[in-house]
């Protein structure tokens, strides 16, 4: 029987609070589950670690993580100490890039004892996937400033799309969809704006779409699909967009449910020739950092969707329904969501009830 | 005592519908505040006229509109007809370029008898502008395919912020922060994601601020910002975004107080050399036009920002109040309120209340 070696980074702020706790209910599933886990401990890809060794990260840092099955990580960042640039691609977009994590995939779904920011929506209205290309389009590296200081200066930055990027996103989208009830994806696009990269995107859409009759589909642009996100949340099944218009709708998404404080997120190298890495969607959050009250779900929540991902559904459904069971005790939930928990004792309750 | 000039153009499906009612309005408006308008109409930039002619727009459209006051526009684009390329970037993208209509500004207000999707948010809690540029950033022409139909295909899309560009919107909005009570300004950002063009937008933006003490200004995250017009729109009251940016918030912002089908729009040349563009952020709807039922509130708010932008503050006032107590009317409101009322029944409404 395998044992699944995995590789954990806290990171920075929260993440080193809420780490524990994921690690505390993974430990749990897995015993209850049958499942063996290995967790290796790594403290780089922090500003701790930055502060000391002046990089974000060991040069050998692909020999220490490369071969794990999975990464669980925390959060980085702490723009008051590190400039963005430097702490989030010295780690989390070097490892989507370099690992080739090409799938960012995270769940829209509306918990129990999550107030909903919107009006008349009960859980089970909404329950959706985003699936986000998470290696290239918007965020690339291609650009640059001319004329600097004078009335002529500018800067461009070029959107790459690329046939093999945006054909392996779109399968997968299309295989996420086909495997569920609905068999409904939804495309996101600005093809009447944007006039050179999103109409190829489309196009790529059509082409791939006639693999997969079962599907029904349908596009938006990003304008009014983020209007349909707060008005019609419960129209959609699988979203999927590029890798800026993903990251928009994957904070939107959860915002819709309440909040983005307890939103999981997968980095997947769907090959699996790489290890894929599950991260909470919140960030480090300074302002919270160090009080043991920041909420643990995002990150226990991670663990469930890294448990799917290596394959062991079981012990994955088993937390995400001890999650559920213990959003619903408001002496369970932590202060964000109402509830009069702090980290330990929300990570307590979880791993009792999976 | 001068009489503004301006050119009506109706364009497409319920374009055509609510133009009449936004009329039948300002000359009431005009009427009863002593503003001198004259009106003249125009058929191109509409499906019916590309068919008769093969063009969106006669040779000479700029000798034609190009020294009007303003210009009221319904709505262009029937996808199934016509692609949005030809319809969209023949005519009111062509106006924004060719007329310099730098700034677009859309404000998102949540008006009385209108349900809004969010929870616990009454009509004063929302009240905000965006601000958004209007002319280059995403929306660039430059960029191409290459290697086609093989595996190495690609395309790419450049971005481009001038400083010219760049500067010119932010004066606009924060001078409109420091005209309101609050004096706040937040800035759409991605700097982190998207690293070439968004740094070079705060740095301007940062330097605009120094002109401008008495504005307190933040910025946030696409991703975030989204989540906290959903979460926190009572935090707004002016955001400024580049051309990409500005378009989904100012969508998602309308989408938050119940509808974009009242939202208005101005898509305006502040140095006052060519005429400005007013019209409703709805589309031609091709699904409903034809039966009468389309809502003119957009198309009537618009004609209110347009007044305001001519310098008439008092009938442009008497405008939107009269939108305000025809709204909180169920009997005057249109279907798509919950009203009864129809598109005539609704313009009237609002025409006899100015
Ligand atoms: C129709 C489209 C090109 C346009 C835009 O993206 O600018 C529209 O969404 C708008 O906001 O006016
Ligand atoms: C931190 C930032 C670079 C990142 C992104 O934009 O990808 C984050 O917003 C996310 O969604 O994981």
């Amino acid at each position: 029987k395998k044992t699944y070696r995995i590789a954990v980074i806290p990171g920075d702020g929260i993440g080193k609070e809420v780490v524990p706790e994921g690690l505390r209910v993974l430990e749990a599933a897995a015993k209850k589950h049958g499942v063996a886990v290995h967790f290796d401990h790594f403290d780089f890809a922090s500003w701790d670690y930055y502060e000391k060794h002046g990089e974000m990260m060991p040069e050998d840092w692909k020999a220490k993580i490369g071969k794990h099955d999975a990464i669980y990580f925390g959060a980085v960042g702490w723009p008051a100490k590190i400039p963005d640039h430097i702490s989030l691609w010295g780690s989390l977009i070097k490892f989507r890039r370099e690992f080739d994590q090409y799938v960012n995939l995270r769940p829209v779904r509306l918990m129990p004892g999550v107030p909903s920011p919107l009006a008349n929506r009960k859980p089970g209205d909404i329950d959706f996937w985003v699936v986000r290309e998470n290696t290239e389009g918007e965020y690339s590296s291609v650009g640059g400033r001319m004329f600097p200081d004078t009335d002529r200066e500018f800067v461009t930055q070029q959107t790459v799309m690329t046939r093999i990027g945006v054909d392996r996103i779109l399968k997968f989208a299309f295989e996420l969809a086909q495997s569920r009830p609905k068999k409904h994806l939804t495309s996101a696009t600005k093809s009447n704006g944007i006039s050179i990269t999103m109409p190829y995107w489309d196009e790529r859409v059509e082409a791939m779409a006639k693999n997969y009759p079962k599907v029904k589909w349908d596009k938006y642009h990003i304008d009014i699909l983020t209007a349909n996100f707060v008005l019609h949340p419960d129209w959609f099944d699988v979203v999927v967009g590029s890798n800026l218009f993903g990251d928009i709708l994957s904070d939107l998404g959860p915002a819709c449910t309440g909040t983005i404080g307890i939103a999981p997120s997968g980095n997947i190298n769907p090959p699996g020739l790489f290890p894929s890495v599950f991260e909470p969607v919140h960030g480090s959050a300074p302002d919270i950092a160090g009080q043991g009250i920041a909420n643990p779900i995002g990150m226990i929540w991670s663990g469930a969707m890294m448990l799917e991902h290596l394959g062991e559904k079981q012990a994955a459904d088993s937390i995400v329904a001890a999650i559920e069971r213990t959003l619903g005790e408001r002496t369970l939930r932590t202060r964000d969501l109402g509830g009069n928990a702090d980290t330990t004792a929300c990570g307590k309750a979880v791993a009792e009830m999976v």
